[in-house]
């Protein structure tokens, strides 16, 4: 692996080098380093050094490096930096990235950075791109792509190609287009090289292409070129012009965040959090959940009193209480996990309704299991018969409701436009908890008629 | 969207067609579908109908359509070929993803195969690539890759890559090598393309190239990749030569597989289920984990029999359990997301202990707040003082080990070499009820003294 290191030794190195004001020997040790690894020593520098150095590079290589970072740290440098010298990190982002970048900025500076980019092809770019929603194709797709006219030559197209090539990271397709800028298939680099140099590009491109539009959801762009394992996708307008491509890379990113954005939600997160963050942002994201299950324990303590007669005769019920209340919460959590996957995956089978049959087989059939589990060890424990009987039925019974809520609730907040990630985790505990005890009690009850 | 929608009439036209043996008319429908969509097809037909179109269509297209389809849909249908039929279809198939499903096989099934291979170049391919783990770089890698000697001209190169490209989808980067096959550096397609056709490779490659070995785990593959933007990364072997390739493509979906293992473990589910899984695998996936909650379930009716004496004089106490239980088990499943996801991403900040205290402080000034409306609650409800103040002391004590416990296990089953995706869920939750429930009785005989 070629992957650098970062030392303590190298750090104090650099700490020292900042002190004494030593560019040339700064500029040598960070020369080799690629922006992701400069990245990771930045994490390390407090912000005055982190400024330094930004201040000290060129703003092409920092522009990287600020990519790379979290957006707090981001922010945090961002806001040391006079609206000229963003614009100038901006000019040497991808036209994706810099939009993002632009449209973190507060209102103030966002000015004064369009400004200082007015006139500027990159200033066009965003002025377009900043109109999308960050989360549909139109807010993630970069203006940087090659595209070439479907009546011109291979050898035409691989002059104009090399100039176009300049602004473009990596090629992955050559997007074909007509006068009217109607995209209207793709060529490879390696069909390109491989035609004859007198070939028309009509002749050697490929007709069929995906793409998508500036509106189509982040995630169903994910989808398709998961699917059809494309490396890049072409973004077309309402009239179906080309007006971007969004790269494979792009969606990675987007696939890790959504990914750890629902697991954080099933955790009863509520906001992205990293490690590094700091006790006010975890206190933020966390306790919101927390207070939710505190209401909805007050609730399990309300319902409790109101079966307070059992407790002279049964107070075995009480004891089993917080066993129905977790295998509640443990199958609604199950269930809602496999609703909530089925649903953003796309998985899902086309009959909602055959679903939740399903869920509730599978739970009579774990219900009696578990059921039969709590028989022996009454028996073994020489619990009442009754009293035994009562607590196996409730667990089928609860565990029965809790697949069927479980499951309902994020297709409904699905159906309702609600991110249905939400409904695994706290809110789910939380609400079969309840529904758990309530039906195990009122089920004593029925039985023990206390 | 050019992609195809799979609408019941096409559905229907299919069946009939198969039920008429109408081959010619079927070759047609299949003619223009890629084979994503193949595979969603073959989704909504029974087996016997999926087994005449594969036997119908080429075997290009039908290896492409079993990469595509779920190892159980895909086992069905090898089950239904013989050894030389499966033989066909590998031979199809990129190097990497022939490994897989060679692996995949049932132990008579494969030599079977291996000897329809034998003395081809995917056999001996295959033979290179069984060796390794499945999610190690050689598990995850393709031989299929475009290479250059650093003594070539650019000229030869062009002629070498044309007969190379042949087996490559797509051509990402062109490696170079020396004359031991020693990985020396890359060559992309654009630079090729605007070298002067009289120069050396060894005048425009560049030197700096990332790699793995074919040990290195899928894991740190993905960061890697994911870290520098990478497209394709090459595998080098115990002697530095290169041996292999890693697309973005396979890693995006190791990736997803990744996050979803994760996202059902949290939710305690053990296998990898979809929702058209059978009930069967429903349950062999989600019993065992409400087993382990029902133990712990038990475990606590055996605290709260201890505590017993409590019952008489302060019932509330055994109204309040659940909600101490919630509690405990809720910030488990937050602390120990948040420990995994620092493991898992190795955004984790250096010092463990550092983590630990901040979680801590955090859990405190969390369990303060809900301390306090705890409080607030028992004031208005008329509950007594000491009672009140008892279960506000307890919530900040349970939540504080809570956190304690959440954090720590991820970090032992990860030393330990055990995926710490495991400990969230249901382990953290129920282990957490007991701590949590116990604590609680615990503070309560010191205050209370029953």
């Amino acid at each position: 692996m070629t992957e650098i290191e970062i030392t303590q030794e190298f750090l104090d190195k650099i700490k020292s080098l900042i002190e004494q004001q030593d560019n040339d020997e700064l500029l040598l040790h960070f020369k080799g380093l690629h922006h992701a690894d400069i990245a990771e020593v930045f994490d390390q520098l407090n912000i005055d050094e982190v400024i330094y150095i930004v201040k000290l590079l060129d703003s092409q290589k920092t522009a990287e490096v600020l990519m790379e970072l979290d957006q707090d740290d981001r922010q945090k440098i961002l806001d040391n930096l006079n609206a000229r010298e963003i614009a100038d990190e901006i000019r040497e982002m991808d036209t994706d990235d810099a939009t993002d970048i632009i449209g973190e900025l507060p209102d103030h500076v966002m000015t004064g950075v369009v400004n200082n980019l007015q006139g500027t092809e990159m200033g066009r770019h965003i002025q377009e791109l900043i109109k999308y929603d960050e989360n549909s194709a139109g807010g993630l797709m970069a203006k940087e792509l090659i595209k070439v006219n479907e009546n011109w030559s291979v050898t035409g197209c691989l002059t104009e190609m090399r100039a176009q090539a300049e602004n473009v990271t990596r090629v992955h397709s050559i997007y074909v287009v007509d006068d009217d800028g109607v995209l209207k298939g793709r060529l490879s680099l390696k069909d390109l090289i491989t035609a004859p140099s007198d070939a028309h590009i009509n002749d050697v491109y490929i007709k069929k292409v995906d793409y998508v539009d500036v509106h189509t959801e982040g995630e169903e762009v994910a989808r398709v070129m998961k699917k059809y394992d494309l490396e890049a996708i072409p973004v077309v307008d309402e009239l179906n012009r080309l007006v971007g491509r969004i790269t494979i890379d792009d969606i990675v990113d987007f696939i890790t965040e959504e990914a750890d954005k629902d697991y954080q939600l099933a955790a009863g997160i509520s906001e992205d959090v990293a490690p590094d963050d700091t006790v006010g942002q975890f206190i933020r994201a966390r306790l919101p959940w927390l207070i939710l299950g505190l209401i909805g324990g007050l609730g399990a303590v309300y319902i409790l009193q109101g079966f307070e007669g059992a407790l002279q005769n049964y107070p075995l019920l009480f004891f089993f209480t917080p066993l129905i209340a977790a295998m509640a919460g443990n199958v609604g959590v199950q269930s809602s996990a496999i609703a909530v996957q089925g649903l953003t995956r796309g998985t899902f089978g086309k009959s909602i309704l055959k679903l939740l049959a399903k869920e509730v087989l599978i739970a009579l059939l774990n219900g009696m299991a578990l059921g039969l589990l709590i028989l022996a060890f009454g028996y073994v424990m020489d619990i009442p018969n009754l009293v035994g009987l009562t607590i196996a039925l409730s667990i089928i019974c609860v565990i029965m409701v809790a697949a069927l809520i479980g499951t309902s609730i994020p297709i409904i907040l699905d159906k309702r436009g609600i991110d249905p990630a939400i409904a695994t985790g706290p809110f789910i505990t939380t609400s079969n908890d309840i529904f758990g005890i309530f039906i195990f009690f009122f089920i004593a009850k029925m039985i023990l008629g206390f």
